[in-house]
């Protein structure tokens, strides 16, 4: 189904940009979790608009409110219900969109896929609905910390040609958090912030490289053949909006090696298997290996520009738009709790799955 | 599921490099397609090992049987299961593999997730587990063809720092087959292949680049929001064995630009719209828009290769292991129709939920 | 998952009788059909609680709220979420349950999974967790009616011994309304009515038989081998609180018949076959054939009753419970508009794989 | 889909009567366990035809083979496929079936759905079908009795208006294979035995119910509120040939009583609960109570016959069709290892998924 994310750990996200609101139903959650909106309040204040000054203006508080699953501040094991009401409806900031197509947005291919379309603010496919995927994601990330040991954390690695230095098996929450484009390399920080405001002082956009990890995980994790951990965590990264690309462990650039040179020794160290490289990120055939994990996601820069653009209108005739009003200049400081979300959504979905067959 | 993969379209692959053989069920084909193991067997043979003088040199004629699912030479609507038989049992070449985990396999993984792996030849993880996914695909190459119009094609775009210069709105798939190492660039096809060669020779191993593409889709195909198009090829992707990356349309170069150089102007003729370029990929918004559809996989080099590397036993102590035998230098020139597999798999299964929801 | 249910249409319940409230997102409705609350509100009156002296006189007025995939009146595609605000919180009602399993509730159970409830008033385990259901099944309807002319119905066929004379090819909704009841047998509504009420005044509960019901199903819905239209139906119906039994056509009956005379024959009129008895309920081999399709579900009694009963506390020693303030002496009148529910969304469900696979 | 079933133990069964045999893969059976083709073949034998001189009278040894997922006499934990072949080809005695339809057999709903089907003996439709489900089954029951403690039985408890009397906690496997017909009542068994001689003689049918049930099951086994323990029995049981009807526990039976006779009374013994009456048959709100879990399926009598029946060809015209060679007189002795099998089948998929969130 297009809006269910899991197989044991389910989601499934619902809501426009513009509406009654967006949210999200996680069904398979282990029972007698404390759970508040506290837990999922600060993921969500990361992602939110306006948060600093390098980022969409937006002005919502994106509330969370739990609307079932728990029952004297715990859960029972049945769906959750999570909902954040919209409360920024400008429609009229959106009026020329219900005559003209965005480009590289995706007015035009929802309305050849369903011969209508929300065209105040991009109806589903904003990013507003990602709200649900970090609401439901808080919870994971609870669920990994406290019952399995395991650590998710993402950070921005690029932006643009900018690239940071960071070791995965080393940065903090807290060094990531330290400054507003979240890159936990705080020279090259710097560096990104001022490309950043450029571009929005420029009307224009600017696309990098989120890096997301997973330490702690133990070795067994993940499925041949179809849903191996890379494969559910490439399709959880390509289904983020403005994502183009994925890879893991040394990916792309792994290519430039030799298969003497890229293969990860494994050691022995008190009875059990490590590697001493980690070419690999931390999953062979799918099946995770005891190493950190830890991969990159190519977001392309945010389509609305302060510039007229060649584009269609829906009857079909050439003419031109121009985005107007606010604009983001730079989507990668609020795509790293996004990008944190689906990592512990794949990763506590495939400890259940675990758990049921192996364990 | 691990082995199933579709939704509408829904193939489930069975089978280990050693045992009775390696096969796939395939649910949901439309009825009264004309079928038979002729239509099958040709990409079989572009898979299989021994083809060329660059590939593996196992012996295997891996010739298909349909066991369920036709009638009178075509298909009845109901499961279509593909068996291919393993002929090459050669246990006593794989004997150090039982007490020794290969560097960067997935001996060791499979064997902490499960207690106990079939160590002849990477059992379940064995680069053989793809005949079915081959085989399958070849049913849905074919419904893709006549049914809707749309044609898919892979190619070795890059090995290690060679690379191809390729249009994907142009390139045929005679151009592809004229050259063993797949590459339809045929005087970079050559330094390929004398790469490859060298490799051979060397003992070792080298990856690449494997480009995919699908003509003629047209716009509304795909799913908001998790299962998008690129998302669902991405997992597809990273779910063969070696792949490590997977970029659509612009991917990790589309950083490199901004916003307004980056998007792609629609422009309208004969009341339809088309892009003026394509850095999408043909996928905007999780849906197809009518232009190409392209992507990049990536490829890590071969992990066994015939020099002695650092590994552990199964008892955890430190040890070495080489290669022996034959070895495949390159998975590029195979993994072509595999690449085309997945993207027809992905496609039908998109094609029909289309036409479920949308017509 | 627990919680969903339906492959192509997809609803996903979620919700407890106390707390937040309850609801449904619906996933995969076509897109453009008109909707809006009015066309859900009527089907969620005829299921609340203090429509009539003859149920439950829980006071509640369940009213919906769209809260996304609609825009100016009409369906996106996209997920529709549907609430309906929990308004009769009297915990204090409840405290007795705090520490007491009701005798043929659901209460020990859930303890017994999960090491927690919700034990005001049921939880999740709650008949008011089929608001949800109730819902859907409105949009499921329309869908059929206006866009496969199919119908589909549902009636009380009989309380305790008294059987009503229905009619399943020619039954109105009109008639079913007729009466508190949900009858459309005049005579023997009247008898069941003051069977109830007595009961009603005894302190005690009694159950029966909902006939539901598809008229105008074309020959071709329905999936071999699981999916099979009966068993789909099946466990629509065993799934909602207190049914215990399923019968399709002749069910239990036909077994006192012969091959000879159970077998259904076909006959030809106007190039398109017919059968002239309908044992087989409207279904062969799991696929529609045509003819109205007709099932019996059968519903125990109440547990819930105004005596006390021997039970055990939470600490597991014996006690009595009774039960206190109001009950539902007869599930029946408000099972109707489920059953009609539970049938619409599995028709709706098969009409659009009937649709992805064979048209 | 169509041909699998369940969500973690999932089983895929494909082939037709005709053709080149009928199997199934399963995917999710735990690894390590001890399997070989003696585990399964003898329930195969209990459900083949030519077993005993009540049932038809078909040739087929039914030996089955295993292709994949095992090694060294282990599972892998990877997809099991079993396969038998088909060896009783007699294509000339089904040429009368070639032009018409089988009335109450699936000839003409196939042809409706498909447009196209095998009228060799049934095709897809064929209870051929169920002998991968018997192998699949017999894996889940050796799950079921060594990992979890759990028995699974199924009998013959009535035969047209015969009815056995057995106790559900007490009744033995061998009682039930102590004769023909698998009714551990003995003296009712020979009725049985004569009725349904009398109608293999007579060239007509007989059919019956079939009780299942499974001993041992703890408390806590099950899912709220789709995937009720009984929603997927009663799926399960209903998508078998010939079932049209399902009752667990006190079923239609237990409409004739009032709540407070039918609630099940809890009692304490040891810290445990149990409940001293079983009208709900095991399960409350869906999920298991520790009883015995028992219920009853319905089977119509076999469609074919050896006496002309009106029907229509496949141009539409009026004909009649008459049984020829050889028909089996009663269903109900071969269903009940297939009943054992559906039930372990559903048993071992709910203890994985309550393994998986609640352990």
């Amino acid at each position: 189904m297009a809006s269910t994310f899991g197989q044991l750990f389910r989601i499934t996200t619902w809501g426009e940009s513009h509406g009654g609101g967006v949210g999200v139903v996680v069904d398979g959650c282990p029972p007698r979790l404390k759970l508040s909106e506290a837990d999922i309040q600060p993921d969500l204040d990361r992602r939110r608009p306006g948060q600093s000054k390098i980022v969409s203006p937006r002005k919502e508080s994106d509330t969370v409110q739990i609307l079932s699953g728990t029952f004297e501040g715990r859960t029972l094991g049945t769906p959750i219900c999570l909902w954040v009401k919209n409360t920024d409806a400008r429609p009229g900031a959106y009026s020329e969109m219900k005559t003209k197509f965005r480009p590289s947005h995706a007015d035009f291919t929802y309305f050849a896929k369903y011969g209508i379309r929300n065209w105040q603010g991009g109806g589903r496919a904003s990013a507003r609905e990602t709200v649900g995927r970090v609401a439901a994601g808080a919870i994971a990330k609870k669920i990994l910390r406290q019952q399995f040991g395991v650590e998710t954390l993402a950070y921005v690695k690029q932006v643009q040609k900018i690239i940071a230095d960071v070791n995965p098996d080393k940065v903090k929450f807290q060094d990531v958090e330290s400054n507003i484009i979240r890159c936990p390399d705080r020279t090259t920080a710097e560096k990104m912030i001022r490309l950043v405001e450029k571009m929005r002082q420029a009307g224009d956009t600017v696309g990098g490289v989120v890096e997301g990890l997973a330490r702690g995980v133990p070795a067994g994790w993940g499925e041949p053949v179809f849903d191996k951990l890379e494969a559910d965590l490439a399709k959880a990264m390509l289904s983020l909006p403005a994502s183009k690309a994925f890879e893991i462990g040394s990916g792309f650039g792994g290519i430039l090696l030799t298969g003497r040179q890229h293969n990860d020794p494994f050691r022995a160290r008190g009875g059990k298997a490590f590697t001493t490289t980690n070419f690999s990120g931390g999953i062979q055939g799918g099946i995770s290996n005891g190493q950190t994990i830890f991969f990159r996601v190519g977001f392309k820069p945010v389509a609305t520009v302060m510039h007229p653009q060649d584009t269609v209108d829906v009857e079909f005739h050439n003419t031109t738009l121009k985005g107007r009003g606010r604009h983001d200049p730079c989507v990668l400081p609020r795509a790293v709790p996004i990008v944190e979300a689906m990592t512990a959504l794949v990763l506590v979905d495939h400890a259940l799955r675990h758990k049921a067959q192996c364990c």
